[in-house]
């Protein structure tokens, strides 16, 4: 039995607490938040816990493991990094941080202390992305071309954050779960339509090794709710959409085919004859088992046995970096930024 | 009756063929080709016409009086020039020329001359375009934020040109006719993923005076063919999805408000209060007619009464000048380009 | 403050506890099951709560003023009879009886005794549904001529009711509630797959004077979820799609024209000429509110006003009734069935 | 090469001529219509044919093999039946006659002359229809417990056939092409809105031994024009949506499952345990060739080998049948008609 304490009882603490007070192989003991109100709530909910407003004194129980963070971002480092000293496992809300230098400090602070931080980047606990990804392992794509997403909706637009951070950043995650590696540059054009707001509307490519682009159009101003990826390779094609109720996934059996063109001298091996196949289209069952949840289960797993988690704050810095440097092109008008 | 001579009957031009030959103000009297197969073909449904495969003899017949080039895009100056020359009216079809200069050169020509000159911009006389920019016209939809626009398929992949010319051509000129302005800035990001061949996944990013702007998403790598536009106002917005047979354009009675947030100093002015509205959604009837039929029905009238038409050499030379600026900022791996 | 106590914490009682518990109109006092588990489940969400095994205990309670009956169809008419009796306001599960006599007596002896009687026919408190009713109630479709709706899903087959009571019930409450008025004849075909189980698949058309015709398709054997109603009217016509998000509900200004054919003789009055118009379309925004929420709220202004309810026990017998007519007609394969 | 003759040049005909003219197995030779502007209009487009305002003139030319008959239903039986006698192989436009007797008559008449009579039931000959014919003849969906078809739209009303004959013929021809046996009973509801018009509604629901079931929704006031079809089976499910450009036909792995209640006594075998199975999805890819071109083909192979088809006049007949039944059933009401 895990005993966690959680920090942050706002927007998106009481579903980390139901998911943690519901697991078994957890024992949620604290909630801490500044507002005395939340913490009523908090009472309410789940009568036998303590609560506090002090952070620092939940860091000091002895029987403390975990500590769960969801509290605005620029509080995550001195939070984290405060928990990692008292020798406490945490599990911290996406980003990891607003900044990538604090981000590698809390990476290299867990790693050598041999504690487990988990950033929660949900989507990849999904049954969709769990399915991409198992797709790719596979090489069943082939040669991938391209990474689409749109990600829109007519959004309560943040006054401290941009888009980016709100809403890439889950693109970002997915990328580094999908492909295990980063892009070599990053342009992005943004738009911030009212004054003294935030960027709300955005466009993002990234170009990796091998022949491989991404790409990220991101805004609050939609009259509809998007929420599609298109992945492109030489062999299938999926086409996800996260809005379908059970069928989010489709995997297209189509691909594109190079050949020699019979008509042209036996040597001139440059020039290749492109064509497209078509076939059918697969649609697999996914798990249906909230992400979260999943999230959660395979945390307790890290912290018992002591592995690093594939969301470590590892992922989480190198997602910090690709946001950073995307406000950094914005800033650039679209100018490349090189990783 | 408008004699019209029709210079090229390979992919696109029976097409027109067909049209200029049903209605009743032209009379179709001349087809010319290289290839005596395709004037073969002509000769079958047209019994009736004369062919040639030189365009010169068809310039130096006294009684055309428009002459319709539907040939490849490099050979587009020079066949439009020697027209105007022998003092006729040029249809050609889109890209007007693969050169701003020479583009611009064909509309001082036609100008001088008092000639029409109309580039095949057929998407503006679509029923759905035509309500979008009557929605403009009567500020319906308050000021403009964005128009982002996804048009993307599995094709064939062209050997000469990249999919901006193919493709994201149609999105500059509805830009064009929808916001009668040019941008001032554009970035584009593109990949040629086979060795020899054009780019075939481009994302074009333009910005333009007013807060507003736009964004082209093409390739010729889509498992699935999607024609989405979306464009974002302050009262209203729309969702123009090209697909949908009988439902294309959605008006959202959704917006953005700005307010003062009474809890602040009265004198602190840049402090505004953003909201969203969510309202009705109304999907207008749209004209069913055939947007060629259209466009010739209109091109009658502009010669007839020598007026000069909205989608003249003018429109197709900066059409032209934004596709190269995107091709340029892509050589720059996104980094803006000036208009 | 309206003293309530809830019989039945099984499948639906706990959502209806929730509503109640909510409503600043109601203290829910009691809560009766006879399995001691369910009682300690609805402890743990209402620690304050007292619990029996036995309704007539809570019956016998002089400060509770309304009994809210979630137990099996089957126990209905003797849970809301001795309620009624013991002279307490009642909210029942749909349907109220499997009965009509019983239905019809429950009706009579709460109109007798003033009481409150309202039967869970939830989905006419929808926003959906709701607005339809406006529609029909400004005459807004003209005459209206069918009423076509597709519920089919795969579901978990029930043992002892046939899908009729489980999902046509649904549109046999709506159309009571849209058109004030019962079919005179109903004809219904179904068929049970599966040895000693119920229909699982049947389809239901039901005639009404002015020349409306309804009709029911319901099944548990479906592969995808379907919940499409149509409504054809002269004037306009209605799609009620239930499972869109956002865009339940799509008014069509599409219509049937009569008129006069020209060409005929001037008194040859029956020959008219029939013809379709095509108009816009439109998508009304609705309430999002829970319609058990706004329910709740409507039963305690019918109890404290002492008026009756519009899915009162007539309407809840009157659907018994169909329901009953429905299920004979199965049994004479189709054969119509006077109401 | 097989000389065809072409009777009825209307609304139908030119498609038909368009299909023979351009295969390599026909030679169109004759066109007759009662209407001479129809046969300017075929002259037009085949300025070598032979036209000509008198059937008989035709059915007297020694060298015409086939002749193709797209003229009024009323007209069918007298044509065909002619055109037999003339030792003329067949092909008919759908429905076969308007009348049971005289399509058993035409099937008779045809197999002892030993010459083909095809039906025009094209969407046997869609990818789509085709498709699920292969899987059921490989029993891939299990035991099919219903057919169940949507096919409404805002038609052009006729006045001289019901919508069944317009468009549930098609149904009964899938049906009769999928399942190749005839229901043992029908029952219809239909309903004509409108004075001295035929039944523009209808509701036919269809009984087959082994448990099958099958129902077809027709109307002709619909906003929207749906062609869904979904069929359930024991091991997989069908959803056929023929409006879809590229995805017609889902195959659900989805299915019933019916195991004995290990709670129950063993010997109860009566007392089965139903379930439901839910698994991938799958879209085939479908030949998109043209129906009309794939007929004709299979045609001119049926007179080539002088084999029978299998939309012969005896399928034609069964549909005339059933057709016949459903008007029989409407007239009562919904009252079984056995086959």
């Amino acid at each position: 039995m895990i005993n966690a304490a959680l920090i942050g009882y706002g927007y998106w603490g009481p579903n980390l607490a139901r998911n943690i007070a519901r697991s078994s192989s957890y024992d949620l003991g604290w909630i801490v938040d500044l507002d005395d109100k939340n913490l009523q709530l908090a009472k309410e909910s789940y009568p036998w816990i303590q609560v506090s407003n002090d952070a620092s004194q939940v860091l000091a129980q002895e029987d403390v493991d975990l500590v769960i963070i969801a509290t605005p971002v620029s509080t995550h480092y001195s939070l984290a990094s405060a928990a990692l000293k008292a020798n406490k496992h945490v599990f911290v809300e996406k980003p990891l941080t607003d900044n990538y230098g604090q981000a590698q400090a809390l990476h290299v602070e867990a790693t050598a202390r041999n504690l487990v931080l988990m950033v929660d980047h949900t989507f990849i606990f999904t049954g969709a992305v769990k399915k991409i990804e198992e797709l790719l392992e596979e090489k069943a794509l082939g040669d991938v071309y391209y990474y689409d997403s749109t990600r829109v909706n007519l959004g309560l637009l943040q006054h401290d954050v941009s888009v980016i951070w709100d809403l890439a950043v889950h693109d970002f995650a997915i990328l580094d779960y999908l492909f295990r590696r980063k892009p070599f540059s990053i342009s992005a054009v943004g738009f911030a339509h009212f004054p003294n707001t935030p960027v709300n509307t955005a466009f993002i490519s990234a170009k990796y090794e091998d022949n491989l682009i991404a790409h990220i159009n991101v805004n609050w101003l939609a009259p509809v709710k998007l929420r599609q990826t298109l992945i492109g390779g030489s062999e299938k094609m999926v086409f996800y959409n996260d809005l379908e109720p059970s069928e989010k996934v489709k995997i297209f059996d189509h691909g594109i085919s190079l050949s020699h063109n019979q008509d042209l001298q036996e040597n001139d091996l440059t020039k290749l004859k492109i064509g497209y196949r078509k076939g059918d289209i697969f649609l697999p069952q996914l798990s249906s088992r909230e992400a979260l949840e999943v999230e959660f289960e395979y945390l307790a797993k890290c912290i018992e046995s002591s592995c690093s988690p594939i969301n470590d704050a590892g992922m989480g810095a190198r997602v910090v970096q690709l946001v950073c440097a995307a406000e950094e092109s914005m800033r650039l008008n679209g100018a490349p930024v090189n990783i």
